[in-house]
């Protein structure tokens, strides 16, 4: 008896198996060594995250584009900022950033302290000068300061602290408790018999060669970046319909031929909420996402069904947001630092 | 003994009886017969108010411009919509709007409700064809049927039920408890010597002949507008500078001469808070703005002296803004509705 529940067990869980292991989200993330999270800088970076003052406009605040109401981004296929411009990519979502060894979609920022200065002074995104003038504007508001006392200690208004705090925030947005979660620790009923099914496809394609770990973003460590060519196949309808390789990714960072459209591997959770696709947002929907990522990455075409199988597993990864209180961002009295 | 108190009484307080009466705010706002204010429709109305999605762009909600956790609007002199438009008058407070008895500069909508649906079609604002195209936007989504449901009934998804719900939620965001409000309430120590005597010389100026009742916009009455010349006296240099009698005001609705430069009484609530001021956003600090009004308004000069204190109370204005929680928006599972 004990030797057939065995035998049945390979067999279901086999594809199981190739994928090494499933793995839960973390309810924690990991932080740099200077930047230990504290509930301090976590009410500090929520602040700096949701302000649009610091855009060259007034308009723009981190959140405009990584929304937490929603999937993190910002529904668009590349985000709008300051004067209606866009950008070249799509915005990745910010939950779960932190479970990224690397930022942005060549990687360019290590952590996410170095991401977060990053849309500041890009003039298609919050359209500052540099990131100095972005932080004058934060101290000329008197009701940031003892926020900052509070955090990192007596005069502590510098660039390098609200990065700090607002990578602090950002490392509070998990999204554990999916079904999925729920389904590798124990509880068999947490997913559909399709989503199971999906599971195990997921895995028999080949997915998991890159998408593996809690996040689905391959191996990560704290500053090292895992990254993947995409398109791997580009000789294929799907290539050319959406131009992916127009982008040349990672060698844009470092000028090496060999980087060229190398990706960061995205994160697949709460994927449901976060289309349009891609680095350059090109499609949008997640069934021809699937489809695309087969072909281009495996060089496979997915059946109908197995496409609709995955799907419904990718549902699977989609967790349980946290609630999040509004911040009050302190007033200029009587003044307007935006104001033109 | 009693005499003499009597007549201190009278001394000190005979700024404040010019004013007639002096007035806390509501803890809760009226609201019309046919939508009275239910948490199921706070609840939708919520997520309403913050959902960019409504946006031909996807990037301006209600909340864009009218920024609760901000003073409920957007730090700018005019306000930028989609694609980096600009309108021509200045966002104001969502905070304490429903103590308006009409809404818009120019008292074109004779309720929140009718507020509500203004900005979405609006090319400078959000930009949607009608707000029809809009309603579709908000049924293409499912996770808000359940919401509709609960506020209004079954198959309820229309552009009417959308506003009265963004309207029940305006009428819950009412900053009560300011120093002020503690002051006319009993407690003396409330508000400081310099807002106390800010306060009478904002009586004895004769501001209290249009910025009276517990809101400081005059009288009110749902679907009833008060208004006022701006400028009334345009013979100076304020008046000619900032160019306020550019915007004819309400004529642009009524098309009535006697209409020219007729602009309802914005309330001062929170004051502080709402930099720049006035329907174009002209002047940015709250002293000039306090020295432009009695000189437009009352053709009066005030001393330095005078306008610190009333700034001083004008601060004592500000209440308390109470704690939000973020709505979640919900999904469009694997698509997005705004994708480009």
């Amino acid at each position: 008896m004990k030797l057939i529940n065995t035998v049945l067990f390979a067999s279901v869980f086999a594809a199981q198996a190739q994928a090494a292991d499933w793995q839960a989200l973390p309810e924690t993330a990991p932080a740099p060594a200077d930047n230990p999270t504290t509930a301090a800088k976590v009410e500090l970076g929520k602040m700096l995250y949701m302000d649009p003052r610091f855009s060259s406009t007034g308009t723009v605040s981190c959140n405009s584009c990584h929304n937490v109401m929603e999937g993190g981004d910002d529904s668009r296929s590349v985000s709008m900022g300051v004067h209606g411009k866009t950008g070249g990519r799509n915005a990745p979502t910010v939950w779960n950033a932190a479970f990224h060894g690397v930022q942005f979609w060549d990687g360019r920022a290590p952590l996410l302290e170095d991401q977060a200065k990053g849309p500041v002074a890009n003039p298609v995104e919050m359209g500052m000068e540099d990131v100095e003038t972005a932080m004058d504007r934060v101290r000329k508001i008197p009701g940031y300061k003892p926020y900052f006392d509070k955090a990192f200690g007596e005069n502590s208004m510098t660039v390098d602290n609200a990065a700090k705090a607002v990578a602090a925030f950002e490392r509070t947005l998990i999204t554990p408790n999916s079904a999925y979660d729920k389904y590798v620790k124990g509880d068999k009923k947490a997913m559909s018999e399709q989503q199971v099914r999906g599971m195990e496809k997921f895995a028999a394609t080949g997915c998991t060669a890159c998408h593996s770990g809690p996040a689905f973003n391959g191996p990560q460590k704290l500053g090292e970046g895992f990254y993947s060519k995409f398109p791997t196949f580009a000789d294929n309808a799907y290539a050319s319909k959406y131009k992916f390789a127009d982008d040349k990714g990672r060698e844009e960072v470092t000028g090496k031929a060999a980087d060229r459209n190398m990706f960061r591997v995205a994160t697949l959770r709460n994927i449901t909420d976060t289309a349009p696709y891609f680095h350059n947002g090109s499609v949008n929907d997640l069934g021809e996402a699937v489809r695309v990522m087969a072909k281009t990455q495996l060089n496979q075409d997915l059946s109908d069904a197995d496409v609709a199988d995955i799907v419904a597993f990718l549902g699977a990864l989609t967790g349980e947001y946290p609630e999040i209180t509004m911040p009050r961002l302190p007033a200029t009295a009587g003044t307007s630092i935006v104001a033109d």
